[in-house]
């Protein structure tokens, strides 16, 4: 169904203030519909009351708060609130220290659940003019390379870089499929695409049923997708504080934020200009078949775009339903 | 042959110092040497005299300099010195600036040739405690994701994690192959492997000729690949003032090189304890045939351990008489 992207605004905030503050609602709704106006809805509302680590579904310990502060770093506890919570709280701060001080790092510990999409968070430091850089780490899901233990979250890895007229932006998981994605194929009926997935057994399976009781393969099926998915469980789950390989549970999700200014090698403006060169120059580049070549992340961008164009974004009717249902049972 | 370690040293640093400084030439000896002690000789003694790019083809417009200093980074002005040399001259300005603030990030302009073996730089970083995140950007060989233009570098990503009893060394190119092993293959008559090159048609080859012509893959030949090729020559291209995609061909090679201190988020003792802990879960992890999982940079490291034990080093009895014969031109 199509919905006014206030109206859906409106249904979110009032689903989350009943456990969440203003402001904090604020925060989580806002990710919340840039997944839906992005056209990710499994990082949209279905994040609000479905399944174990969705929003509702948590029972924070209390506010997130910043801890172990330097010039450039912050640490920021997430006391078990959603990651799509802490998230913006950490990207907030990252943008305030590279700011001040030309870089930011800021690590997340103990959060719970998805932080939503990271293009969020990455178009958001980018608009700034600071280069973001941000990972984050999930329980396990992906084997090693000549393993078939799950060991690695899906552990994306992701950049946004400024220029003009728009920020670049490339998120990408290291996991060949997201552990939803299997869920869904499960209840679907689906099969899984081809060396996506292993089976407790170790060998590649299109049974999503089997998968999920396996693992994951990383994006490549190559030890390079598996290096950068070890990358991102040390630097997104080790170096935060945070769960690493199932090791360390009680450490929750993690993530890193990075964000650093252009200015401390060349100019922000000569970087934007460049970086806008290179990206029409691959655009206009010579193709097979005579087309263009495809820009990360610009159909994002382009679907958000018509949403905002219209006022409108195409939703789950039954999600809206459920939230509906959700906020009135709250009222009586 | 065998050779021993301390007369390879002597007769690399030999050669050297007919265009070096003494401190130049420890420099860019270190590196070659640890190149060939890593059994990574297609980055040893090899770029000394061989090729366009080579060290000694090379004529530097002065000594590198460090400009555009802030109190966690500094820009490195290569002046047309080779990147093996501006290497570990980055390598020293970001361990200095990470001790003393925490972080540091240093970009490169201006080299010329290869930087070597990144893993001699990473390792060097984790040993004194910091994490190293490297890039190096190099001349157009991938082509985009649906493209057929080479337009981005072999463009190595790579990272350096102090662990417990050694560093952690991943070094990953994001390129299928690399242009040097295209031409090897050319001139030795050999077929190259399915899936890493197109020709200038845009169609698959596994001619190296064909090959050269056209352009390499990304190492996945998808999109994540190339979109990681693509941060690299905006992150070590663009952002320090280099070369990028062939737009600024006198801005010259360039390179990033990033340091933290784990010290930002947990402690160092404990980062290392841990990063210990899972490198010893992913190698004791299960696999299908029982054995031991591969950790990234280990075979690189036993066999420099195995060199160092024994004082000597295979090399290729053809290079080592060409470096003989060049120093003795040169006394002559």
């Amino acid at each position: 169904m199509k919905i006014k992207i206030t109206e859906l605004r409106k249904l979110t905030k009032s689903a989350l203030l009943k456990k969440y503050s203003e402001f904090q609602a604020n925060l989580i709704s806002e990710v919340m519909l840039f997944g839906e106006l992005s056209g990710k809805s499994s990082h949209g509302i279905v994040r609000l009351l479905i399944g174990k680590y969705s929003v509702m579904a948590q029972e924070p310990k209390g506010k997130p708060s910043l801890t172990k502060k330097t010039k450039v770093s912050s640490l920021v506890e997430g006391k078990g609130n959603p990651g799509i919570l802490v998230g913006p709280i950490a990207m907030n701060e990252v943008i305030r220290l590279a700011k001040e001080n030309g870089i930011g790092v800021v690590g997340t510990r103990d959060n719970f659940g998805s932080s939503g999409c990271l293009s969020y968070y990455l178009e958001r430091i980018a608009k700034e003019n600071l280069i973001a850089v941000v990972m984050a780490q999930s329980p396990v899901s992906i084997a090693p390379y000549g393993g078939m233990e799950p060991l690695f979250g899906t552990n994306p890895i992701s950049f946004g870089i400024p220029a003009n007229p728009k920020p670049l932006i490339f998120d990408m998981a290291t996991s060949a499929i997201a552990f939803g994605a299997m869920v869904r194929a499960r209840e679907l009926g689906l099969k899984l695409p081809e060396n996506v997935a292993i089976d407790k057994e170790g060998n590649v399976t299109t049974d999503p049923a089997r998968a999920i009781e396996g693992g994951t393969l990383a994006f490549d099926n190559s030890y390079k997708g598996c290096g950068l998915a070890m990358m991102v469980e040390i630097l997104a789950g080790i170096w935060p504080g945070a769960d690493y390989a199932g090791l360390n549970i009680k450490g929750g999700w993690g993530n890193l934020f990075m964000a650093f200014s252009p200015d401390l090698l060349i100019g922000v403006d000569e970087f934007k200009k460049k970086a806008e060169q290179l990206i029409e120059t691959i655009r206009n580049s010579k193709t097979k078949n005579g087309g263009k070549v495809r820009i990360p992340g610009e159909n994002t961008i382009k679907k958000r775009d018509e949403c905002l164009k219209t006022g409108e974004v195409e939703v789950d009717e039954k999600l809206v339903a459920q939230i509906k249902e959700f906020i009135k049972d709250e009222k009586e």
